[in-house]
């Protein structure tokens, strides 16, 4: 099945729930301290918690690289626990040269096994084709991110045009397989308005929402009517909505929060 | 010691070999392809080659990577392997939001014990500084890149100024610690002068000769009075130079080569 096919079904109502899996071992409750695996075990429990209410898990690789070699084994065994259906995307944010942006693509997609990938667009279009070859797999590359200091690049005005727009004009233009999509912060929302009319029908994943502060509601509203799926991600608010025993719970209970704010 | 002390004892002419270590399985020659730990053994033979000649050293994470958690632990065997006083730079081109960027610094300065590491900057200040943190530590930030790609955003005209000599400025605004460096790429020598003019005294490390194209003599000259220290890699050049059982007196060859056109 196609990229777009894939997210399409996984996102009926067009704008759906991603979690985001950046276990941080200090923060778990006390029970996954003294576990042989707590990365992966922390993350098992929480997409059984979660699934009914989410559509996409996104692993950040920053989380699971603190920890070696044991971190990627944790990282593999935690996209092999995701329920098939759902949408595995791991936040990379790789971009190289094309020969090694290659590479990349075939440690994400063929020995992590995601689906699609977070990259970043500072080396320009032959750093993005890699990660865009095969049909079922795609690529959301960085336009607006949702940190303050995005401003200083994102939106520097070349030709009357802030540099997030020339990047999502360049991935329209590398949309060919349909499976190039766009990170656009939630933090931002003075932006959307432009981000949407540029962005045409490529799928969006929104960070920014939870513990960045980023408005789901207001979201829902600028998104009525977008042509593709958006994936909205929480991290913090959701994996750590409670650091007792009943982590699990508050985890369900802040997807479902979510997702009602997003669909009703 | 600090960061840019180290590297200026590192290169004492101010221009020094930095050696790519990008191992692919399939080029090695063929005792490797049986070996337990074909990236480790093959940089470690690689490295002994070519000590007297570098350095620094440049693994590409791509490389290991590209094979899960027994490509990380070599990594991490890699870095160990590289002799004292030699410079460890960590191809990783990370970059993410602050408190992300701060778990990758931690992955790379401390998990993995690289001295300095290479990030993108389109998330702007606050993705680089927890890279900036540690006195002894440095990142050399994508300023113009090496392949053809890198134009279409680096290129981009804003207030009359390329993006690249923006992000040329805010490097120098961030290097209260004396840790930043630029990455510059051989193959664009035309906007060379432009660089050197905007870049101060911050330490360059600088891809694309060799297999890419770019030409060293004409860096040697470019760089004739620069006052902070340059690294030139050359990975596939290098490390690739013979594909049979020679490959380490090749490597060795290659190394040398590229010093006597740097520094004569």
């Amino acid at each position: 099945m196609s990229f777009i096919e894939r997210i399409q079904q996984a996102v009926p109502e067009g704008l759906g729930v991603c979690v985001g899996l950046d276990p941080i071992v200090e923060r778990m409750p006390p029970c996954f301290k003294t576990a042989s695996e707590p990365l992966y075990s922390f993350n098992a429990a929480i997409i059984e918690a979660t699934f009914e209410a989410a559509v996409a898990y996104k692993p950040n690789l920053a989380f699971y690289e603190r920890y070696g070699a044991s971190g990627w084994e944790q990282l593999a065994k935690t996209v092999k626990a995701v329920p098939e259906g759902k949408i595995v995307i791991l936040d990379c944010k790789r971009g190289d040269i094309g020969s090694t942006s290659a590479t990349y693509a075939e440690a994400m997609f063929h020995q992590l096994g995601a689906d699609a990938v977070t990259v970043s667009p500072y080396l320009g279009s032959d750093s993005l084709s890699p990660f865009l070859e095969e049909t079922e797999k795609g690529a959301f590359v960085l336009a607006l991110t949702s940190n303050p200091g995005g401003a200083e690049v994102q939106e520097l005005k070349a030709d009357g045009m802030p540099v997030y727009l020339h990047i999502i004009d360049l991935c329209r233009r590398l949309n060919k397989n349909r499976n190039v999509g766009l990170v656009v912060g939630a933090t931002r929302p003075e932006h959307w308005p432009r981000v949407l009319e540029a962005a045409g029908d490529l799928p969006l994943l929104i960070p920014g929402v939870g513990a960045q502060g980023g408005d789901p509601v207001a979201l829902r509203r600028l998104l009525q009517g977008y042509p593709a799926p958006a994936f909205v991600n929480s991290s913090r608010a959701i994996i750590f909505a409670s650091r007792g025993d009943d982590f699990a719970d508050a985890a369900r209970i802040a997807a479902f929060k979510l997702k009602e704010e997003l669909v009703g």
